[in-house]
Parts: structure tokens; sequence; C-alpha cells
């Protein structure tokens, strides 16, 4: 609990005007995450810029308060929940484009700003923010940048990490620093940058993110190819990418995720477009897509097609408007929403595999479900190894819950064994901290503990996330208890 | 000086077959680098793996000698340098491909490799690392990676940081971690292993790099623009990119250089190829490349060759063959030795500015030149704004090597103006480090320096390095008497 003194001097920081939130039907609204579990803050602070938020933790580290930092809450791993309470430092305020300069290809831009909003406005100036997590419409930048975000686009054109240039932060002993530059190239000191990027918060508060931009493809092609052997169409990924293609999206859907959609979209769609029809032993399903200069794109789709149809696809559909585009990724887009209706509770994992291993971990986690008696569906990245692993629990079947956390287990057991790690865009925050040690090493993790501790001695911002320390004993119990109850 | 009982130890850790040097003559070999400053090292060692180097590093911190990473002591800012002596640790019997898996794009490599051989080989199969610093013959990857290496293909393909996925390193106090992963995407925990490229040496010796490899371009396309106004070149740049094509190589040479090259090619080359017969007032040349698809950077070298025609380029050349492609590189390569017959030393500086902002840094550069009678040739790499500074002096005249001091400081200063930074490519070393608080905040350099000592608590690993540090005296001795016979 704060003080009332610490509420008026937060309320003298932010200012009064809805600035600073302390009622509680207000911190409920605060107090959760895409993870669904929730941490009651003692107040929600919504400064304006850098200045405040350093004024806001200096007197953490005088008082003793936990901050938190918080975009939209979006994210899948407790990166922003207040474990142990203490004051969320909303950035929702902080959602300017300070700069776009075309010439340059830099955005500079405050992280309150929605990704989606901020590729929209660049798009109309003919560049390129490619970085396209699934929660884009409403997952902010500062966000994107402190789980260092992913998604489908990744496999050509990388993730978050690739595209921060610089940064405003303030530290969490309240200093603000400016780290990287305005230009593509810079060697001066240690990379505070990618340091901070993918920090889930607890290193620092970013203020401002200089953002590299590139040209926007001229156009996109999309293409959807059916397999009846998941191998083959895992074999045909690797050919794609042999045969000199880079494709700009390489999703994947297995079989059970197959079944969840066709079941879902069952409703009234044109048969040549949707995936209604599809082959009864469909076992994987590729959407593919390419974008670039338009005739390159047309001879990369069509040596794509060849390679579909000579590794086994059973059938392959190119789009040829945008309406058809829309149809393709319909497949894609219904798999949450259908997950749903096969079970209640959804234990959502994003592992990463080499890319030829997609076979050996799809099946691994067949085995595994079979074991446990579980439905589990998978989908995700192929072109980047990384599939999101859905456990398909009902979450007041105890019984069901166990296994599912022992499934869990198992997957990260066999993601490592292939060469993978255990998060390949969502990040650790509390619900993968349990099994942080399954991949990195004593020493690995010293290592990272040490850098937090030095830049966070009294270990006020964002405690409790990534891994447990022996420092911090109160931000563990609240991490354990969030733990305990993550599937709940 | 170490005494007798450490060389034991070392030759015991290391084995005696010439793994250990000892003697005077054989420590000279390992006492410089390319910014031609000289420190005697009390020994150097050769060992064949971590263990080894875990070993060396324990006895260090509990010795207090210095240990000094090296690869090819091609560093243009004194980051191998012995400093304060110690033991060089030499990576040049680690020198192996690991693995090359051209499935998955990666390959695994011992640091000691030169890097134009991890070329060769990958391309051998197809594929392709493009970071191509100058000195790619025989410089390290492991240098590379401590460097953070960039080069003329970094305007399309990015510098050695965005190819290094993970690294095996043995820390200061000897641990030997794991950072990254071999595949794409990975978040698990801060990201170290960017934290590792660029630190110099001083943060942990890397003993085994993953990296991430593309397949390699079908073709490539050599253009060479001549420009009677260098603001025209500049322009021209932007307006290639802003046509959505990233040449993979965007060289600037300006006019200094264009006299110092001419005059020293003046021997019979075919005119038609050569760049004898410029125009008389040919004020910047573009060595513009550009690989990917054989139809589209035909349809790209077309674009390109309108755009500088429109642009004003007085002369534009399109090589036919790999011998026209040679002639046209001729210039650029032949830059390094026609500035030494312009005056016996070179300060080399290498900065970056938005790359706009070219044509003001190139006329401050000038103004700067006239100010101090000095001669300054610039060239570099113009699509990312890196600008080679090139002040020809002759170190023997005191006067003109302070008047070049000068000059140095008023560069950066121009640059920092401009948005830039004082180093794009080689580091900060020695030779930087009076300058790096002109571009850093002190709680920017703080932070550094925090995360320094908390990893290296003895200060043992590449003392005197980057920045000053109050506990690390006797490095700092070292620094300032490198600083003050750097240009001597």
């Amino acid at each position: 609990m704060l003080s009332q003194n610490i509420i008026k001097e937060l309320t003298n920081i932010v200012g009064k005007d809805n600035n600073i939130l302390t009622s509680k039907e207000d911190l409920i609204c605060y107090s959760y995450d895409a993870t669904n579990q929730k941490f009651l803050p003692d107040a929600v602070v919504f400064p304006k810029d850098a200045q405040e938020i350093s004024l806001i933790l200096k007197m953490a580290n005088f008082e003793g308060f936990p901050v938190v930092p918080r975009g939209a809450g979006s994210g899948f791993s407790g990166g922003s929940l207040p474990v142990n309470g203490g004051v969320v430092i909303s950035l929702e305020r902080m959602n300017k484009i300070l700069k776009i300069d075309a010439d340059n290809l830099t955005a500079v831009v405050e992280p309150g700003i929605v990704t989606g909003d901020l590729q929209a406005e660049v798009e109309k100036l003919g560049l390129f923010y490619p970085p396209d997590p699934t929660s884009l419409k409403f997952s902010t930048i500062g966000g994107n940048v402190a789980e260092n975000a992913g998604g489908p686009r990744a496999v050509k054109y990388g993730v978050t990490r690739d595209y921060v240039l610089g940064l405003e932060v303030v530290l969490p002993t309240g200093e603000i620093i400016n780290t990287g530059t305005e230009t593509m190239k810079g060697v001066v000191g240690y990379d505070l940058t990618k340091l901070m990027v993918g920090s889930e918060g607890t290193l620092g508060i970013v203020t401002k993110i200089i953002l590299k931009l590139i040209p926007l493809p001229e156009a996109v092609k999309t293409m959807l190819a059916v397999f009846v052997d998941m191998r083959d169409a895992a074999e045909t990924v690797s050919k794609i990418i042999c045969s000199r293609i880079i494709p700009s999206t390489l999703e994947f859907i297995d079989r059970n995720c197959i079944k969840c959609v066709e079941d879902y979209l069952q409703i009234g769609l044109p048969l040549n477009v949707s995936i209604r029809g599809l082959p009864k032993d469909a076992d994987a399903i590729l959407l593919i897509e390419v974008d670039g200069d338009k005739d390159l794109i047309e001879k990369e789709s069509a040596t794509i097609q060849r390679i579909c149809l000579d590794n086994g696809a059973k059938e392959f559909r190119l789009a040829k408007d945008k309406k058809e585009v829309k149809e393709l990724w319909k497949a894609r887009r219904a798999i949450s929403p259908s997950l749903k209706k096969l079970n209640p509770d959804k234990i959502n994992e994003d592992i990463v595999v080499p890319r030829n291993k997609i076979p050996d971990a799809i099946t691994g986690v067949q085995d595994i479900a079979k074991k446990y008696e579980l439905t589990i569906a998978n989908f995700g990245h192929a072109g980047d190894g990384n599939i999101h692993v859905n456990i398909m629990i009902d979450k007041s079947n105890k019984d069901e819950l166990a296994r599912a956390e022992k499934a869990v287990k198992e997957i990260f057991k066999l993601t490592i064994e292939l060469g993978g790690t255990i998060s390949g865009e969502h990040g650790i925050g509390i619900s993968k901290m349990p099994y942080i040690s399954m991949e990195l090493s004593p020493a690995a993790i010293d290592a990272m503990k040490k850098i937090k501790n030095v830049l966070d001695p009294k270990g006020i911002l964002n405690p409790g996330k990534i891994f447990y320390t022996e420092r911090h004993n109160e931000a563990d119990q609240g991490a354990t208890k969030a733990r305990s109850e993550a599937y709940v």
C-alpha cells in the first residue's frame, strides 16, 4: 500500500487531470494482461514525458515501492503485471510520432503509439515498418520493444530488435539516457539499445524510440498450399528458401488447427476460396506471401507453386485479388476464435526450433498430447521455426490442468533438445520464469542478474519478472503466487 | 611483468608446443594493430578452447594481470592492444568452421577464422555471409564481432551484429556461458549476445559464434557515376533509395580522393574503363552495386542510371563483365595506397551522419581542413552515411599534428551536431576514448561502466579501453599514454 503522502507526491508529478488513478474500479483495468492473470496495483499514473518518469523512479527508490511500466497490456507472459502492487506507469499519454524522416528512413516515436497506427502513417509516405505482432492493432511500440515482438513477417524482415536504432530510456535509478543513434551504423560504447530491447521493462522505461524504416514493397502475392503429410510441408519450407526466395510470410497450420478452423468456418463460405472442401486428410497448410518488385514476385510465386506441387502439396491456391487474399488469410485468422470453441481455456506457448526440426517438434508435441490425453493444436511462423503450441483445456478440470502443466515442461524439454528456445517472441515475464533455467545456465542467469542488480540496486523496476532473485524476495513471492495462479 | 610461476602455469594450461610466446622478438609481433601503436605484452598464448581461456581468466583474476584478446590485429582503434602489458590471448588456433547448416541458414564458427575464408566456404554452398569489412581478407570473425564491423554492403545487409544469433563467451571471471540461440527468434532473458557484440573484448572472450546466413544473391551489377557537384551525388543516393532500390553497395568518393586516385592510377590504364579521363571538375563519384534476381537487377540498374543522369551525373558507366567490374572498383580500391602518396601519415576517422546530411558533413570537413591548413580526403559508405575522413599529415611535422588533433575534435563536434556518431564501424578502443563523452552523456557512460565493473570486478579483461574508469587507474595510465602517442 502506498501512503497518502506518496499519492500526493505522484499527483504533483503527473498533474491532477485524470493522470493518476487510485480507486479500485479504475485499478482493476490495469491489473491484467493477455495471460488473464490479475494483480492490483496501488496506483496508475499517466506521465507525459521522461522527466516525470524520472521523478517517479527517484521517489520509488527512496520510498521503496515497485514501479511497473505498461503499454497496452496485451503481453502473453505477464511483463506488465504489477505482481507486487506498486505504481503502474501507463505510457498511454506518450503516443506521438515525433518525426518521420523519409530521406533517412527513420522515425522517432513515443512508446505509447499503437504499432498498427504507426505502420499506417509511414505507409502513407511509401515507407514500411515491418514487425507485425498479431496484436498490432492494439499493442504499442513500447510494449513491442520491451518484449522484442516478432510476427509473421519476421522470416524475411526480422523482429522489433532489428528496427530499433536508438532509445531514450529512464534508468531504474531515474537517470535519463540516450542510447544508439539516428544513423544506420554506430559503435560508440556498449550496445545498451539492444540490451534494453527484450528486457521486459526491467532495466529501464523506454520513453522515445528511434526506428529504422525501409521502402514499402511494391506488391504482395498470397498463396496457400495444403499437404497431406506435414513433413512434406516442412520440407517445402526449406526448399523454398534454398531456391533463394525468402517469403515475407510463411505460416504453418497443423492438423488440429485445420480441424478446428474447418468446424468453425463451416458456414456459407464459397467453396473455391474458403478453406472448406480441403482434403479430408489435410495434415498441414502453408500460408505463403512474397512481397517486393511486381515482376519478381510473379516469378517467385510461380517457383513456389512448382516447389509446393513437386513436394506433395495436394492443393495450391494463389490469390488473384484482394478479396481472395482476405479469404486465404481467413483460416489463419480464424485459429484463435475457433480454438476457443474447442475448449474454453488455452495454454499458449511460443517455442522456436531450427526450421528443419519443425516436423520433429510437431510429432513430439503430438506424442506428448497423447501421453497426457490433451488436445494440442499448433500453428506458427514456419519460416523461422516459431511454433505456437496451444494446449486446449478446461481450467476448472484440475486434473487436466495438472497434466497440461506436465506437458508444458516436456514440450520445453523437447524444444531444447531440438536446438530450440522456449520463447520466440512472447518473453519470459512471469509465465515462463519457472522454466528459464531449462535453457540458460546458472552462469548466464547470474550475469543477467548482475546487470539487473547493478542498474536497479533497490529492485524497484518491474520486480518479480524473468528470473527469481535472492535480493528481491518480496518480488519472488509475488511471482511464485503468479505462477501458481497462472492457469487458474 | 609476469612471474616465472605464472608463465609456468600458463604453459601448463595451453601446452608447450609453441602455444606460448615470451621472447621479446615474438612479443613484438603481437604488440601492434592497424593504429600503428605498439604496446608490448608480457606473454602471448594460443589456447585451443573456451576451457583453457577460462583457466587463464581465473588465474588473471587471482594474480591480477591484464588479459587482452586478439584476432588478426587489424583493428583501427586499438581494441587488441595490450596497453598495460599482461597476457595476449591470440585466437589464431581457434579458427575452425564447426558447422554450416544449409537448411537452417546458420553457421557455427570459432572466432579465429578469417572472415573472407568463411565467406568463400559458405558461398560454395550457395549461401551468403554479407558483412564485408575492407579487412576481410585478413580480419577474423572474432575481431569483427568484438568491433561490430560493417563494410560497404551494410547499407543493404546490415553489420556484423545483425548476423550474430548466439555466442559462447568466457566471462571476465572465467565462467563459460552460451548466449542467444541457433534459431532466428529468441527472447529468453537479456540479450547478452548483442551486448557482447561491439564490446571490444572488454566484457568477455568470444569462443564460438552462431551466425545467420542468407541465400547467395543470384547476380550483381556494378555501376559508377561521376558528379560535378557533390550535392547532386548525395541527392542521387536519397533518390535511389526512395525509388525502393536498396543497393548492396553505395560508395562515395570525394574530390580530394578522386584527385589522389587519378594521380596514382595515371599509368597506362585504358581510357574507357579506368577512371582516367574523368571530367576535370569531378566533385564526387558514386560506386553502386545492386544484387539479387537477374531480371530485377537489370531493371534496377536501368532505374539507377536514369536517376543518376536526371540528377546531374556527368558520366555513368555500367560494367558489362567481370573485368569491367574490377576496373570500376579500381578507383575505390586505390584510395588507401594513393592517399599514402599524398602524405606519409593518415589519421583515419570513421564518422556517420544521417544519409541526407552527407553534403553538410563533407562541406563542413572541407571548411575545417581549410581552417587548419590540412589536406582531408573523404570516402565511405554513402548509403548509410558512414564517411571515412582521412586527414593526411606528416607526423614528423609536430605543428601539423597539433592542427590535425584540433581538426579531429571539430569534425566530431560537427558530426554530432548533424545528428551523427563518431564511430560507425571502427569502435572506440583507445583512439577515440578521449572523445566518447562528446557523444554519450555521463549517465550513459556510467551505466556502461557499471556493467563492465559488475562483470569484470577486478578489471583484468582488456583494461584501458572505451572509457576511462576510476577503478582501473593503472589501465587509465596506459590508455593516456596510448593516446598521447596515438599519432606519433
